[in-house]
């Protein structure tokens, strides 16, 4: 249980995050804020948080635990901001989709990591946004990372391990550079061919006609280029190194299938594509 | 209405185009023909079609309506089979993904391309195959592409527009060379980079924890790599210009976005994604 909570940025995540800890009464008061106090209302109003405060500082003030569900852009600036509000045993943990920024913005803003800090990331999100669109069974069976650093004390990790386990969300650890690899690979990159294929569409003279004969498979396809474009500035940013590691892998990996059908090599296209096939119906249901 | 109809190749879209026909009481006997006899006889259980006969040549005999449902690698030699049954007004269509290879498979086999036949493509499917996927309302409120040719009469033209119109199906008139750049672009060019990505994953070697960090988004991007491996092969082959093109302007334009993550170009990643977005907002639906 959690005495009082505050979260930093009530959209989605955080907000989903209030109402699931709520719901499994794993918290007695949520303090919100963020910069724009007509959402940090409509919260009150869909009742996500008990109250707000619109200085960070004085939200976080009192506060058991600490959760940044802010931009990957501004968890430095933040950080320095709710500084003097940050007591010995204050938790603190955040949502960033690059852990390595995360910390290395805390230790930044911080001087040292402090010991109440636990960097996460829960694998959870749709391409919509805002607290309206937050629900409390949006962390239900998804995966929740932590990555722990040296600095991290046990009481704080066991704090943040409970408070996302009472969301129904599977919590796992690793260590911050296996995540941002991992979701380089799995997110980050798959967000840059989705937005890279869309772009490069709606480029094409034609573009009104393609796009009216799209059919099932691309509506899949392109959702995720229907995501947020300021976070994922951000997030390409903050795990630059991992992410362009990727796409040139993926670079040279398309530039073997593009070879491929222009030497009409269709044993070596139907071997690539079998091997996909298995890996996916293998790995991923649905 | 059609008296008999001649579906060669009864699997998802054959089967759901009979299907569909029946429901919409716009057949009087349907034929199907395959090379396997287990499948045809589940099509004869499953209610899809009336008869089959394993010899191609003598399901089509007598036929007013023949569809060609079958892999594009295989249509020419299919087509050479049944010349000898086929009869002036015989209609002929056909349901594969690139135009410019089946009309070149059927003139081909027939020396020059019949008056009864409309190249054609029901953008539907799924990643599922076979006569037991098949649904009537596949086809509902999908596009249905013809190409007629030069040669094509006005005749065969209406009859096949009128067979989809039956199944619900909206269908539109383009050229061959317009259908094979279109689809390249909006369908071969997206299974290109899915296939790609997850047989990008798969050889990684710790391909087992980044399949099980892969989140809805990821399920949702990858879903059209679990297609048939096969069916993929022939189209890539059969729609070879187009579809390098596409890859090629798509290799182009990856490479902008990873330069502009290598470079921290915050500002032409946020134009680049925010473009994206607004176009799939714009054009696509869910």
């Amino acid at each position: 249980m959690i005495d009082r909570l505050c979260i930093i940025g009530v959209g989605l995540i955080g907000g989903s995050l209030a109402l699931a800890l709520r719901r499994a009464n794993h918290v007695k008061e949520i303090v919100g804020t963020s910069r724009r106090r007509d959402h940090l209302q409509t919260a009150v109003d869909l009742g996500v948080i008990d109250r707000f405060d619109l200085d960070a500082r004085q939200a976080v003030d009192g506060a058991d635990v600490v959760v940044l569900a802010v931009p990957l852009g501004v968890m430095q600036t933040l950080c320095e901001h709710i500084k003097p509000a940050f007591r010995t045993h204050t938790v603190l943990t955040d949502v960033g989709s690059s852990k390595t920024s995360v910390v290395q913005a805390v230790a930044n803003a911080f001087g040292v990591l402090p010991a109440g800090f636990v960097p996460g990331h829960p694998i959870a999100g749709t391409e919509r946004s805002g607290v309206e669109a937050a629900y409390a069974e949006l962390y239900q069976d998804r995966r929740v990372i932590l990555t722990p650093v040296e600095t991290t004390s046990e009481r704080a990790l066991q704090t943040v391990h409970d408070m996302w386990a009472a969301t129904g969300a599977i919590v796992e650890e690793t260590s911050v550079e296996h995540h941002d690899q991992v979701l380089a690979a799995t997110s980050h990159l798959p967000h840059m061919l989705a937005f890279g294929l869309v772009d490069s569409l709606a480029r094409m003279s034609d573009h009104d006609e393609i796009f009216r004969y799209a059919a099932g498979g691309f509506r899949d396809f392109t959702r995720i280029a229907s995501s947020d474009p300021t976070m994922w500035r951000d997030i390409c940013i903050a795990n630059k190194e991992p992410l362009v590691t990727m796409i040139a892998r993926y670079q040279d990996d398309l530039e073997i299938i593009r070879e491929a059908i222009e030497q009409r090599d269709g044993d070596a296209l139907l071997e690539i594509f079998t091997r996909a096939k298995q890996a996916r119906d293998r790995f991923i249901i649905g």
